[in-house]
């Protein structure tokens, strides 16, 4: 993996970037659409090609450890030629999931226990199976196995939920050496304490880790909570490595993650709010089921350039989703994540053209306003 | 509307035919895929054009009626528009699906009175009304509405239905004249009896109508039946109009009809099926949750050039019918819709060259030997 930075905004931390991996370059920032069992709900990869162009998709591997098995992709070819995305995948550790287990899971010293959710067999998943299980899926970023630190957590509960992580995170690099097909990015812990999570961005930069990650944001806490986070960590993130932070978010999050020197971003907001019938747009957010789109013959958006906007009316995409078909969800889906690509593509061409803080401001102030 | 038939089978009723219609020609023998509330599940327009290469669709009037409404479909400037859909559309009658209401329908002399499947409001539909609504949804071929004759009926009861409904042909061809703008056509009732159905043909003939369909068949009969029914209207068909049978059927009864004069089909079990995980090839029907499809690695059929095939292992799309993701429906429908319309195509290629009766013999060998 190669990854360079260019294009520093000389105001802040927001940055150009751009990342070689083992299936394709990915410009950043970037915001990756979200394949839990081997697809992006409704898509096809043409789709995400062709009309959204995404560069990056991520993968679950709970979701795929379970169903349909780590060892039946590694059979098929590996996860890209599974589900023939022929592009960059990362995938994630699977700890976010099994954590979000509750009742069903128990924390070891070496891992966790818990029960499937398909048929209650149990399962264990520690730092050393969540490597073997990315390398058989054959991703391009691994994602260190960690523990997402609850919220709201007491001082003692963070650093001791943050110090597992980081013991954790050694074991995944001694599991998964730097070699030359699979990066691996390590994951700052810490909950709501800046002085946490120094320390565990610390501890990530004395290992050898190709990225860094920030995991446990976006949990329930107050956005100023999660910005006041990126603040501490926007000055002290490594200049030569990409930052990615994990499941955020909203689009005004995301130009917010930016201009914190964030470089990727996933969400499945884009995806499952579409199939909820909720739309985005430079002026916030739409709910298709509403009354008034009932005879709209407008587009979603006037200015997008999406399949879905290039061709049907709210009209049209309202009678979809009150009549439950299957193409709403896919019409929607396609139209949200163009949105969040598209908006990417805006960030990186203000960023080139040294224009950033106009920007920023300028979407900031039109996507508030209306939302 | 113009048709002509050509390349006649010299050894039956098969034949080749063109028709052209207010948005475009239409290939016969040709299958309609069926769009019943203005999109065909799960697909695009895209999707039909450019991979299923789908010539005319299908819309349910019924279904349109209710929701959202014929007035708003002309409003945002008809049923074409309103679905992004520029080729043929034929719009059926209504009868067929307010007749499959059984207990919430009453039939009457100008036609049945029915409580809405959505909301249970008390609508009536009969010729007049039919013929208002297909003129709203702007349709390229209208359909009479009729009465659908039950299964089993006794020769008074299907005397009596096949009556009605040709004094309701009569009244639709008054409501709906000759036009350069919509064909319509009258439908052949007459239950299992042959010499009612020539009966009612020889009433459909009366009228001028610009093309002959056969209702009333796949309601539950053997298919013995509905084949001899086919049998006995064969040599008495106008050659030079379309002759289209309603709702049939698998691909062997496409092959059987063909043989015997018809060149249009609908039916919702491609798609149908498709959404159950039955898919369609030269070999009969596969069920993909089928355990022995679990680490397949073929497509699902080796010579097909869908999507679907093209990109997926049947692993793949087991694994998504298990998972129950919406992709399974879409890529299960877009190979079964496929593989009719190459059907059909192959179909017309087999006419063209003079070499009918081999083709058929060796499809349906092949299709029913192994399935």
């Amino acid at each position: 993996m190669e990854f360079s930075a260019f294009h520093q905004d000389p105001t802040g931390h927001a940055r150009r970037g751009r990342l070689t991996l083992t299936h394709g370059v990915v410009e950043t920032p970037v915001f990756m659409p979200v394949g839990t069992q081997a697809t992006v709900k409704s898509l096809t990869p043409a789709d995400l090609t062709d009309d959204i162009q995404a560069s990056i998709i991520l993968g679950n591997t709970y979701h795929l450890m379970l169903r349909p098995g780590a060892d039946l992709i590694a059979q098929m070819g590996g996860l890209h030629q599974f589900m023939a995305w022929d592009r960059p995948i990362l995938t994630d550790s699977g700890g976010f999931q099994v954590w979000s287990l509750g009742e069903l899971r128990k924390i070891e010293a070496d891992g966790v226990r818990f029960r499937s959710h398909i048929d209650g067999r149990e399962v264990f998943l520690g730092p050393k199976e969540s490597m073997e299980i990315q390398r058989k899926l054959g991703s391009d970023i691994v994602m260190a196995f960690d523990e997402c630190t609850p919220y709201p957590a007491t001082p003692e509960q963070a650093r001791a939920s943050m110090e597992l992580s980081m013991r954790w995170a050694g074991e995944c690099r001694a599991a998964l050496p730097v070699n030359d097909r699979q990066a691996l990015f390590g994951i700052v812990q810490g909950g709501m304490y800046p002085e946490l999570r120094l320390e565990s961005l610390a501890a990530i930069q004395a290992i050898d880790f190709e990225g860094v990650a920030i995991g446990g944001l976006s949990v329930g806490e107050p956005k100023a909570e999660m910005l006041a986070m990126l603040d501490a960590l926007a000055p002290h993130l490594p200049v030569d490595k990409p930052h990615y932070v994990m499941g955020v978010g909203t689009p005004d999050d995301l130009i917010e993650g930016i201009d914190r020197g964030i470089d990727m971003f996933d969400c499945v907001m884009p995806s499952r709010n579409a199939r909820n019938g909720t739309l985005f747009t430079d002026d916030g957010k739409i709910n298709i089921k509403n009354l008034k789109h009932f005879d709209d013959p407008r587009p979603i958006m006037e200015d997008c350039s999406c399949y879905t906007c290039r061709n049907f009316s709210r009209a049209y995409l309202r009678h979809l989703f009150m009549s439950k078909e299957i193409l709403s969800a896919r019409l929607n889906t396609l139209h949200n994540l163009h949105y969040y690509c598209a908006l990417m593509q805006r960030c990186r061409d203000a960023l080139d053209a040294g224009q950033w803080p106009a920007f920023r401001d300028a979407f900031l102030q039109r996507y508030r306003t209306r939302a």
